[in-house]
């Protein structure tokens, strides 16, 4: 016996967000059901409202409610340094350590020769375009460590250093609170050629 | 930095759905933005639609979008059994086994004098009225097996079974697939207590 035509449909819908199986999916349905009409239609109009305002910040392409994203439009960030990432979900973590104080990029993506994501699918022009007209001392790398996301970065290095801009790169080594124990090779091997005299 | 607010309303909408965390919310949130437009909003308008057109069954008291249930509204179901559960959710899993052909009866809740929930809160005048007015053989009372289940499921036997009507319960013991290393005492107890002849 099927759930009736709007619950399935909204089984159906909650099932296609990420991280979300069809347990949980019937869970959400019947939390939703069971809330009040006023709780459930603050999560209907809340995705609504985020797909009508929200629009790319003009400068630094992070995700923006108004021309500029609130970092891009705050008097407090330091203009001179610029932290590229593949996408916006990648700004909030770096925020959240408190230790960055400049302004993003973001690419839309990272370079993958297998899928035929090149140079002109990611906002790389645009990123060349700020480094010739704002005065940017470094540019800090920080694509995904991952195959994608390194050649993102050599490649990118590859273009910003003749024009004398200083290019880093996140450091990769053993994440803080792990265990060497567990560590994945390569990891531990990174670690291990980026040691530091103490 | 705080996302922007259309962003930040998203966030804490979704963190209050059951099993999503900050972190599964931030995942479904930029799921969301990066979403298009049509996509979002089906899912927005699944919420609305749900808390517009879903109510109680008139005659079982699970979701419905008529007057009755699907449930009680099919031909095939037998109206001599009826299932007693504490809430509608507990109907798919129950539906999904297609060991029951029976109908329902949805308590909304289960007793519990520590919480001051008593008989009158849960639909137990509703069920007594459909064994007084339908011709019902059996009663299985699948209330869950805690406490308050139990105790529910004890009180309704000594109400219905002066009625004539013939009262069963779920029965208790290994999961099947289950490993008896890894059972909790209290279910191995009763699975041995309620052990059957070969």
């Amino acid at each position: 016996m099927q759930a009736a035509p709007a619950i399935q449909k909204l089984l159906d819908e909650l099932e296609r967000l990420p991280g979300v199986g069809p347990k949980s999916a019937q869970r959400i349905a019947y939390w939703i059901l069971n809330a009040d009409k006023a709780t459930a239609m603050r999560l209907a109009e809340a995705i609504a409202e985020v797909k009508d305002k929200i629009r790319f910040c003009g400068q630094c392409f992070n995700y923006a409610e108004d021309d500029l994203c609130e970092i891009c439009a705050s008097t407090r960030r330091d203009r001179s340094i610029i932290c590229v990432v593949s996408e916006p979900r990648d700004i909030p973590p770096i925020e959240r350590t408190g230790v960055f104080s400049g302004v993003y990029h973001v690419l839309g993506g990272a370079l993958s020769p297998m899928e035929g994501v090149g140079p002109e699918d990611l906002r790389v022009a645009e990123l060349l375009g700020r480094l010739a007209s704002e005065d940017v001392a470094e540019v800090v790398l920080a694509t995904n460590p991952n195959i994608e996301g390194e050649t993102t970065a050599a490649y990118l290095a590859r273009l910003i250093k003749p024009i004398g801009v200083t290019v880093t790169r996140l450091a990769s080594g053993l994440p803080v609170g792990g265990d060497l124990e567990f560590a994945d090779e390569v990891t531990l091997g990174r670690a291990l050629e980026a040691r530091r005299p103490l």
